[in-house]
């Protein structure tokens, strides 16, 4: 019988089920059969499987250790399928990727150092390369810590996620049409490739706030889809005989700061924060931002032109950009280099080890039998 | 470190988390803490923890050898909250015991036999018994089969999970208030305890249909929760000082047969099934009906003057009701002994095994640093 070891991870406010490249090699060329099985993907709860029927619970990554000089561990990111038996294969997450660094120190993939541990993670989805820094005193990895991320009250192990020169890692340019700002399926936005490509339009040519609940925002995904086919289009992501897909690019709505209340029920103030930001993830509103949606939209508004810089240009920092999401503030650092060029964008999050598995995959255990 | 062992179950649409009883051994005056903290409870999305965030995937079962004679596992249930560090104990899970009937034959709890085998198990919350009956072919215990539920496409090993003397198990008697049908709450209703205890009100007596889909039905929650909640009283299974409880008693609506659509497009004609039935699981419409109670429904439709009988009195098989639940159609077989009383309840099922695994739960790392 076959079983698949696998650890489930929370990263921020995600839950990822990180696998072993070596234990997935047997698998390499059938790995979307392989993970929509093990998810019970082809459910639309997910019920015969490990996953958890939410576009935040239904990911997976593959880890291992980086051939790449002066990269630890390369890391697969997958979007798993809900009521789908399948796996979009497209993009990053910012959250798994926290976890892929406490979980490389955890398992031994990377050394541990005093106090301080910085794990150096590549995407192998984008070419996004990015830093993990988690805490390590006398050289332990910590299962626990008091760290939180906004959308959740759960503490976890504080981890420092950097994207190092995130700009243009799908597409080559930091902006791939060369436009700062433009109009794509009768929206003014911005296309952007930052951690991820991404779509930001400006909320009030979509006939939104920008400071919508969740559930408001949720009218708004259907005309979203359409514009993120039309970005995808528009950046080379995709070819027009290519399927639509709904992970890439990332899409959502930017609109000045104004005074809102978080999905938790607090009041957030304008002056508390520099942009309004509401994001989709698949089929539904994102209830915070995806961290690759955050580091697209802190790169966008570094650089002038844009609709993120456009709409907050008053903000106090010009090294720090503070999003105001669905569920309270994001904050990123953003490091640029001589010429002006981004050089790292860091988010601070949390993570932590949930659970050591071991699955029963029905597509490894038919053959077996 | 204290690392947690606990199994992953499928048991029909329901997901559980099996625990031995000797690895809880050492948090028994505290598994409502261990488990909420193992779930990630507090979280409504339950992003720190091992929960699926809705009701039918946060359910935790603790199994052990049974010391009573004929009975060979003991299994108590857990509703683990959503949004709420707490755990609720008052009632028992069918899916979960399908689960646990499959997991004792795969883990060496109950012996199996050959072609198949058998496991009397005792629900430690209410005192019910069941068996399960799963095919064991040469002794051997499946991970796979065909056998499907309501509610599902995904396949799994079949078990035919058995509800002996289902009557009384809580309150000491099949109708507890020696009602056949009463008016509760304003509406009228047959309060009946036979698997679980269940308040069925008549559907048209709380402005229903009885046929609606899941979506609809959401509307008519919050009424109904005030009538398991008069229910509850008038059934003396709460006294007018205990906190409010959303589990127990089961509460949903019974009406005649009438064409629909299922959850998954599929139509059900009215001559196809006796009964309809929408009931409510916790806080929010359940998608198919709980084994409990398609057991309590199924018993009263045996007992004369119950709602349940009066609404399928033309049933063409006396020994068998077939429930239409927004999923499909879930048939029950009943038999009843010489005096006239239930004697048996047998729902067919499947069950798999998902993942083995070992949990990190806070509450226990935090006392072990």
């Amino acid at each position: 019988m076959v079983r698949l070891p696998a650890t489930l991870m929370r990263g921020g406010t995600s839950k990822c089920w990180v696998f072993d490249a070596d234990d997935l090699s047997m698998a390499d060329d059938r790995l979307d059969e392989v993970l929509a099985s093990a998810f019970g993907a082809a459910d639309p709860r997910q019920i015969d499987g490990v996953g958890g029927a939410t576009s935040t619970t239904s990911k997976a990554v593959i880890v291992g250790p980086s051939r790449e000089p002066g990269t630890d561990v390369d890391y697969l990111f997958a979007q798993v399928g809900i009521g789908t038996f399948g796996v979009e294969w497209g993009s990053n997450c910012g959250n798994c990727a926290t976890a892929v660094g406490l979980y490389a120190l955890q398992t031994g993939l990377a050394t541990p150092g005093d106090p301080v541990s910085t794990v150096r993670l590549r995407n192998r989805n984008t070419g996004v390369r990015l830093s993990a820094t988690v805490p390590t005193p006398g050289g332990t990895v910590p299962e626990l810590g008091s760290a939180t991320v906004p959308g959740s009250s759960a503490e976890g192990v504080p981890v420092g996620l950097g994207f190092a020169s995130p700009g243009g890692a799908s597409t080559g340019a930091l902006l791939p049409t060369g436009d700062s700002v433009e109009r794509v399926d009768g929206a003014l936005a911005t296309l952007v490739d930052a951690g991820a490509p991404a779509a930001l339009a400006e909320a009030a040519s979509v006939g939104a706030s920008g400071l919508e609940t969740v559930e408001e925002f949720a009218a708004l995904v259907p005309r979203l889809a359409l514009l993120r086919r039309a970005a995808a289009l528009r950046m080379g992501l995709v070819g027009p005989d290519d399927p639509v897909t709904f992970a890439v690019p990332k899409v959502g709505v930017v609109a000045p700061a104004g005074d809102y209340v978080t999905s938790l029920g607090v009041p957030v103030r304008a002056d508390a924060y520099d942009l309004a930001v509401r994001m989709v993830s698949m089929h539904a509103p994102h209830p915070v931002i995806g961290l690759t949606s955050a580091v697209a939209v802190a790169a966008a508004a570094m650089t002038p032109g844009t609709l993120p810089a456009k709409l907050a240009e008053n903000r106090p920092l010009a090294s720090t950009i503070r999003l105001g999401t669905p569920a309270g503030i994001v904050e990123a650092e953003v490091t640029t280099d001589h010429a002006g060029a981004i050089d790292t964008v860091t988010l601070h999050r949390a993570a932590r080890r949930l659970a050591t598995a071991e699955l029963l995959v029905p597509a490894l255990l038919r053959e077996s039998v």
